[in-house]
């Protein structure tokens, strides 16, 4: 495949790989044989080699693998073409002892879920359904700044690899036009003072059509493809997400949360603004004040007195 | 059985059995058998029927309902004569959808665990190694709070089944003469707003000798019996655990934590006093000011200024 790749748009020669692998014509012929079967288009012609015409949009682990600039996020991948919820499989994947960093990919998730229970609508080939394993050594309270930096990896992914600019929710909706974009869930299994390990599950429409969202989530959900009028390479957005992610994660175990929520302030579009937050028991209007550093959402309410939210649905309201 | 217990000490007829319970005389004496391979001692006399003689020192279900005044919690019990750990088997059984307040109970625990990766020294018959499973809709933040309610229900047992006053020390660690004599080791799966289940795993002491301890515990560790001099019902006191746990839990569920917050600062023996605080990172030494309404503990420093602890390891110092 790297031999492919470079070459292109030239031909191989069916000798120069024999060579290089070290293995026979037959051999050669096979595992070209294998890559056709994945979708990758190759063109072979007598006395001059294989010719690389065309990657299939799939996320398999070796296209996410060529060029990926991190140390350890991303470098373990288990990859399925098809998968209940990649939480669930990373979930199973951490208690037998996957490593720190690993991601598990899925072309369409048949379960896929949301926070409180929602689901997440997840087709085939349109979006990246992923899930992060990591163990950092800190205790429960730090989950949520770790969702809010995931947040700021995916929105600065998407600018790189798509051109747009997308603003935050609090605490980690992603939003283009209003429309929700990006979900993140995080789960996690803890102790008291300590995070056994911690699961970073993200569903980004990618190259959804408005038709191809059930009905119900049409007014609230869109896809990149809907923004920027082509598709956008999955590929290269899950790469800039994975690099983006390894950095902001190493600037919080050296730094701790605060540049990071400096950075999450900058793209936040719910502060200083009227808001509505909404949880299963109330729904309370005030004005967003701050973000402080254990995430929560500091609110001035009418009668001036402030009042932190640690969880809840941020809607805004008109001034 | 509970005729049986009825009538102690006379004797129940046979006639009298196979009536109650509708069944054939020869069943009846199956059922005999089978409760006298459990332990059970029971006199069997020509003409006069069966008379209960003694009854195992076992934590049987049928025991621990027997005079439970509880409505869920420990009403559905999984017992096991031997588990790797009660905690293990809970998320297993949490998973596959045990109901709210099921209790996990083990004679004995062959990889019992304690905080930090710890183990818990469990032998058979000794003590109380249980595991409750509950659905409280509340975020990972009420985790440290239950814990403590949890040690202010087994400090309350303890009075009642054995008649001794333990103190605690922050968080939820309870000592008899400076000596512990249970951990609580609390476990969550969780999104970041909500827990989807806990898992409180609890090891009492009991009716361990000073010598059962392996030494290198035996001067941090102690059993109920080693101050009472005699052995104490394990079923009484799982009892008395139970009944003060749902009580507490449904104070916490109606009025918060504060009332139970008052309640464990009343049996708490390390606020309001100098101490040393230690964590994986560093070991901080302090006056210990105050537990806060989320379970934390502010130390006021040797320079005046507050400082709030998540978590770590407390230690009383000298004045």
């Amino acid at each position: 495949m790297r031999l492919l790749k470079e070459s292109q748009p030239e031909f191989v020669s069916g000798e120069v790989l024999c060579k290089e692998l070290g293995v026979s014509r037959t051999a050669v012929w096979k595992h070209i044989q294998a890559l056709r079967a994945e979708g990758y288009d190759i063109l072979s012609q007598q006395n001059a080699g294989y010719r690389l015409v065309g990657v299939p949009d799939r996320l398999y682990p070796q296209e996410i693998l060529s060029g990926l600039k991190t140390e350890f996020i991303g470098r373990h991948i288990f990859y399925y073409p098809q998968a209940p919820s990649t939480n669930i499989l990373a979930r199973d994947l951490a208690l037998s002892g996957a490593p720190d960093g690993a991601l598990v990919v899925a072309e369409e998730q048949t379960g896929g879920r949301g926070r409180l229970g929602r689901g997440w609508f997840s087709p085939c080939g349109k979006g990246v359904w992923c899930s992060l394993i990591l163990y950092p050594s800190v205790n429960p309270a730090a989950a949520p700044p770790l969702t809010m930096l995931t947040a700021v990896a995916v929105a600065r992914a998407v600018q790189q690899a798509a051109g747009l600019v997308p603003g935050i929710k609090w605490p980690n909706d992603l939003l283009l036009g209003g429309k929700k974009i990006c979900g993140i869930l995080t789960e996690m299994s803890a102790e008291i003072e300590r995070i056994n390990y911690l699961i970073i599950g993200t569903g980004i429409n990618v190259n959804l059509n408005g038709e191809d969202f059930p009905e119900e989530i049409r007014d609230s959900a869109a896809s990149l493809k809907m923004f920027t009028g082509r598709d956008v390479s999955r590929i290269k957005l899950l790469q800039a997400y994975l690099q983006e992610m390894e950095q902001l994660y190493r600037i919080w175990l050296e730094e701790g949360f605060s540049p990071v929520l400096e950075l999450w302030k900058e793209i936040c579009v719910t502060l200083r603004r009227p808001v509505r937050v909404s949880s299963l028991k109330e729904s309370v209007e005030g004005w967003a004040e701050d973000v402080d550093e254990e995430g929560n959402l500091i609110l001035r309410l009418e009668n001036g007195a402030l009042r932190k939210f640690v969880a809840g649905e941020v809607s805004l309201r008109p001034f």
